[in-house]
């Protein structure tokens, strides 16, 4: 089959690799529908980390179960099925409690399972998952091609965002600030709205982005960074900032913007993989009581309760997906998002 | 009347000071009824902090009112009050939102208020209380003498232990860790107790504090520190840790050890002011999601909460208090405090 192998800084082929086996019992074998490039994707193409030696990419995707083994009870062949950006068994103390990244049996895709199988990178035609009962989520029928991307975006982005938003406690009639306008930042947008915030401000430079933001929930859009930025917040808020405030970036500048916009007590929830060597300045947290919370999400737990709103229509995060390609134009696909040409491509094997 | 200064290193003095005068119509003055060293006052003590000029201290008390300013409503001359360790008040949009030690209107006792009049240090015979009506809390009639050590605990510690737990998510059936022995640590286990902890580890050394923690309410006592004392908490906890970690030291190293105490998912509640330059460690936070949670306690906003509870000696944090000594030998609780020979000293005037 076809899937995408990084080779170094820029340098994204599309090769024939062997087709996934059975081997466990508790495995499944996938048909990519739709798969998509992460921003996280970005930093080996950028070559901010470095690859060592050509491996399979992609984390994200949807598709249709083509074969399972014969432990698998959740799933059956012809399904359609949402996988969460790693697989995990859904059944380890971790995963009971809500965080399934730290699953003890977690296996990111494009790496080797403990048993000794392969768990494909999702940027391909197939993908073979290992724990195919706690990782895949089936809708009851195959859905519409229109939903597509707003489905895939469960597998990491809307999950993502939506960690932003309840790890700074969002709720009914808070005040949200979003510090990123990636698509991961517009779906803490659009999570916040959902969770009943009365105000939720963008902070976006881009009129493109800014226009998704504006259409996912925001009431106020703050192009400012800096003490501007951190002025401009706090003249909306009492003088004193929001409530709660998402960091979907990762950067130290990014960080610092978002602990500075918070007010006393209230709390930043933060999905940024952060980048660099900065740590958080306890000092300043400390004196005004300002919490951190969040960390990468455990997007396998969200989707029950995001999917639903999805299939009917009433969110639409799909809109974060601003270029379709064939899987075959994957190179593109990387430097599209790479050039900001796209907030986010979606991949069709 | 009298009350203490600090000079510098190892030099506190009773002195004769002025007797405070109301000046802006919304103070009153307070006849303290008992006062006490908190651990925070050993920095300047063991000149971890400089003492650029003598100046007053002291920050807890509890006390009679014997005056008040015409614009006052809330206390009456005679009532017995309960002070937290700052002025404030508790009407600007901070101390609404439950964060009144970011009042906009804070007084530190021993300083100048914005008004051009003086809070008097607790550890002395009288307080002028700049803002009585948002600081003061009045108990319905003069308690027994015996009550006076737990009601002085609400000035400051068991208000910041009780942040600790509240900051971390304590709730029914949590599990829990509580770094630091001292009375704000003490006061953390029997506030986790209250909020309906399952479990609750005391990590001490102190064969003296260890039976006060399990009188508050500790479960589990243990003595090991660093990696094993991080191996300890997982092995009673599924090898994973607790759900919510109390820091109420302040260095780098109890931080370090409360964050590896803490789950995957779980949160850390801090109140140990933090000492020294660490920061926190953003990667091995984000990689787990535990969240950091807390700062200097709001406590005023918790008064109400406990008292009643203190009252009628459900609770017993006066338990805290081992040595009780006029205000005339101050110097020597200081040394009691500081050589470690008592966990906190109560002071008479």
């Amino acid at each position: 089959m076809k899937a995408t192998v990084i080779y170094g800084e820029r340098d994204i082929r599309l090769e024939e690799v062997p087709d996934p086996v059975l081997s466990t019992g508790g495995d499944a074998i996938v048909r990519v529908v739709a798969a998509c490039v992460c921003g996280s994707d970005l930093w080996p193409y950028r070559g901010v980390t470095a690859t060592k030696e050509p491996h399979r990419i992609g984390h994200e995707f949807v598709g249709i179960v083509e074969e399972i083994g014969p432990d698998v009870s959740t799933v059956k062949v012809g399904d359609f099925v949402i996988a969460p950006f790693y697989d995990c068994d859904n059944t380890c103390v971790n995963c009971r409690n809500g965080v399934s990244f730290s699953c003890l049996h977690l296996v990111p895709w494009g790496e080797k399972d403990d048993m000794g199988g392969f768990a494909d990178g999702a940027q391909g035609e197939r993908v073979r998952v290992p724990h195919a009962d706690g990782t895949l989520v089936a809708t009851a029928e195959v859905p519409d091609d229109a939903l597509i991307p707003g489905l895939l975006t469960l597998s990491d982005v809307l999950g993502t965002g939506h960690h932003a938003a309840v790890s700074a406690g969002v709720t009914v009639g808070s005040t949200v600030v979003v510090v990123g306008d990636g698509a991961v930042g517009l779906c803490a947008i659009l999570a916040s709205k959902r969770l009943g915030a009365s105000r939720i401000v963008a902070m976006s430079r881009h009129a493109d982005r800014q226009a998704v933001a504006r259409e996912f929930g925001a009431t106020d859009i703050i192009e400012e960074r800096g003490d501007e930025g951190v002025a401009a917040v706090q003249a909306l808020f009492d003088g004193i900032g929001a409530d709660c405030v998402l960091e979907c970036v990762g950067t130290k500048e990014s960080m610092d913007q978002a602990i500075r916009s918070t007010r006393p007590g209230g709390m930043v929830g933060y999905v940024g993989v952060p980048n660099g060597g900065a740590e958080l300045p306890i000092r300043s947290l400390f004196g005004r009581n300002v919490g951190v919370n969040g960390g990468v999400a455990s997007v396998r737990g969200y989707i029950e309760e995001l999917l639903p709103e999805v299939l009917s229509g009433q969110i639409n995060p799909g809109r974060v997906f601003d270029l379709e390609l064939p899987l075959a134009e994957v190179a593109e696909a990387y430097a599209a998002m790479d050039e900001r040409r796209a907030i986010k491509v979606l991949l069709r094997p």
